[in-house]
């Protein structure tokens, strides 16, 4: 049994995160908006199933399934529009019935004003509701506190 | 060789998180109890693991497995109390000796005063201490700072 | 096939942390150095590959590769120096050309002057960066905010 071959994408997914409010312990406040670009699936996938109740192959769509990411970051919401840094990190199936991840990342800045900061990012994702909030939990470089 | 077929749950495993603290950066204060019920076996089970060294079907009990939970909150101890919340997010036995686990997780309260509100939680769970604490690493919703 | 006997550790990798600094919300500043010594084998082997493209026994160093650690935190750069605590969680390989990985762990110390205190710990490790920075998420204990 080769595991490597039983392995494939699943599906495309693509979340914009917009109006990121990041409030600094001296009440400094930051508005960013960027876009986070994942594709599970074609020629930009950047997402990878890795575990789950049927080992790697199994589908970001189930309970238990576990996802590592490396997803490019735009200015804009169009993936042509300028690169301004990286999404690292993981998504989890984490909703017994299937429709919401959990997700713990850092958000990479390689250009632009905010280049060399990080964001640390977790929080759910419930395909349910409508709008998302994620918590923004430390900061690097700029976003120090 | 069906992996799905060799899954199965380990044990039961009840955590209560009494009196949170949670300081904002305003200093104002919330006193929250609540109680997570983690089931790894039986009718209310909401946990699966889905990764380590021997694939998903390692025990929680050994050091390097990870599991997915989607755990009830409830107002009291007691599973049949009010359901205010889920739990939702990930468990790794991160202790070489397997008695300890490594816990990121969000709360997601549902329903009463928190509704739409979460809590991003973050740290170890060492079965040998009595008592556990874990970092509050950020809120949303009423608890946004 | 037995998943178990194909598992293996693939290389050495050693991580010092330096001058950590921990503002809390009180502006209260501590400068810590401590040192992680993490070893993927050998002797001092404290860290599992368990989840992967390729599953358990997938390589560190390949984009996608889950390992978890529990590693030895010392007081000096020296393994043989005095031993304060434990780094437990996770190590993520999430950039796409393997030259990177995204960690989330807790640093729990066990003796010394934080004995029973930790700190919760997120960020990026990009291989080709002569410094890498980390948040500190939370903290528990002396480190508590």
């Amino acid at each position: 049994m080769n595991l490597t071959s039983s392995f494939f994408f699943i599906f495309t997914l693509i979340i914009f995160y917009t109006a990121y409010k990041f409030s600094t312990l001296q009440s400094k406040q930051t508005n960013l908006v960027f876009y986070v670009h994942d594709h599970f699936t074609g020629d930009h996938s950047t997402a990878s199933t890795v575990a789950g109740k049927t080992g790697p192959a199994s589908s970001i769509l189930n309970f238990g399934t576990v996802a590592i990411v490396d997803d490019p970051v735009t200015e804009g919401p169009n993936i042509d529009s300028a690169l301004i840094g990286r999404a690292q990190g993981m998504y989890i199936n984490s909703q017994l019935d299937g429709k919401g991840l959990y997700m713990v990342f850092s958000v990479i800045f390689t250009t632009g004003e905010f280049k060399g900061s990080s964001l640390e990012i977790q929080g759910s994702d419930i395909f349910t509701m409508k709008e998302r909030e994620f918590g923004v939990v430390s900061g690097t470089g700029y976003f120090r506190t």
